[in-house]
């Protein structure tokens, strides 16, 4: 005996968040169920405009319902610079710092050769592209100071150097083996603060 | 600066689930709008469909999408023993303990007059109607060992002893203060197996 289906599939489908094991997906169906309908109706309204409406900025390739992000739409910025980062999170923990004024560069992940993702499933050529368009300077690569994070810096800092450009490194003041979007501002600024350029 | 407006408001609907604050809410819908498209999208479907289409058993009030639950459709449990509980989630522990045969009434919730919920709010008419159609001869409260379990427990012995059935309590072999649904189902076989009459 358990609960009636569609109560057991509200369940199994709850799983699919990052987190949520068999009690917790138990506890947030019965939750809703008894006493946020309305919520629940709305969440899944929103989940379907979020997962059709948002796709990539066709520039940095960060995740917006527009064309282009509101930062590449924005005049004010810095086109000399260009900071490279894994995520989307990754670019809102550096605004938050408030110190960068560049551009971003969203690379939707990192290199794994292991799981199969190579240079273009993280957008190298078109970061590449880009780099011939616009008027940047300088590369800034803002990848998590994790294994993965600094063999795709690596493999980055070689691309760019090949177009003459100047390449630097966030500074390590960020603790190592962390995720850049949980360190806290002063961190995150005193690691711009502190590049080093990355050279041969 | 901050993320797009949808995703904004994707990590606002994110919090109606319980135990999920701005951070996890955030992770969830980076890992959603990244990694699984289709689970959301299979979760927006399930949720609207689970909160149109569960209601309540017209017997038990438990949350199902028939109009009677499974239980009470059953020919084959002890017409002799209904057993009140808070939660649905209380009938699957009870359930999965194994030991109890016979029918279920579901309060959704316990007496609370502080936040004004009286005897009609928790179905206690309806059960009072029930036990006046069916012919059970022992009514077994299993509201939580809390204060407000406790209270409800002893409100309804009152009501029920006056139908003149024999009412019992489940027995304190589950740790007082806990949740009757986290409990472990020995500790549930063996609260059953000593219950005690209610006694004026």
């Amino acid at each position: 005996m358990s609960f009636s289906p569609l109560i057991v599939r509200l369940m199994e489908t709850l799983r699919c968040l990052p987190g949520v094991g068999p009690k917790s997906a138990q506890r947030m169906a019965m939750h809703l169920l008894e006493r946020d309908r309305e919520g629940a109706l709305a969440l899944a309204e929103t989940l379907q405009a979020a997962m059709e409406g948002v796709g990539r900025c066709k520039r940095c390739r960060t995740l917006t319902e527009t064309e282009l992000c509101a930062i590449c739409s924005s005049h004010t910025r810095d086109q000399r610079l260009l900071c490279v980062v894994e995520t989307p999170a990754d670019v809102l923990a550096i605004e938050q710092a408030g110190s960068y004024r560049g551009y971003y560069f969203v690379l939707m992940g990192h290199l794994s050769p292991i799981d199969g993702i190579g240079p273009n499933d993280i957008g190298a050529p078109e970061l590449l592209r880009l780099l011939d368009e616009i008027e940047a300077e300088e590369v800034i690569l803002a990848t998590n100071p994790t294994v993965e994070g600094e063999a795709t810096a690596h493999y980055l800092a070689d691309q760019v150097r090949r177009r003459g450009l100047k390449v630097s490194r966030i500074a390590h003041g960020v603790p190592l083996g962390g995720e850049l979007e949980y360190v806290d501002g002063g961190t995150l600024a005193h690691a711009f603060a502190g590049r080093r350029e990355v050279t041969a």
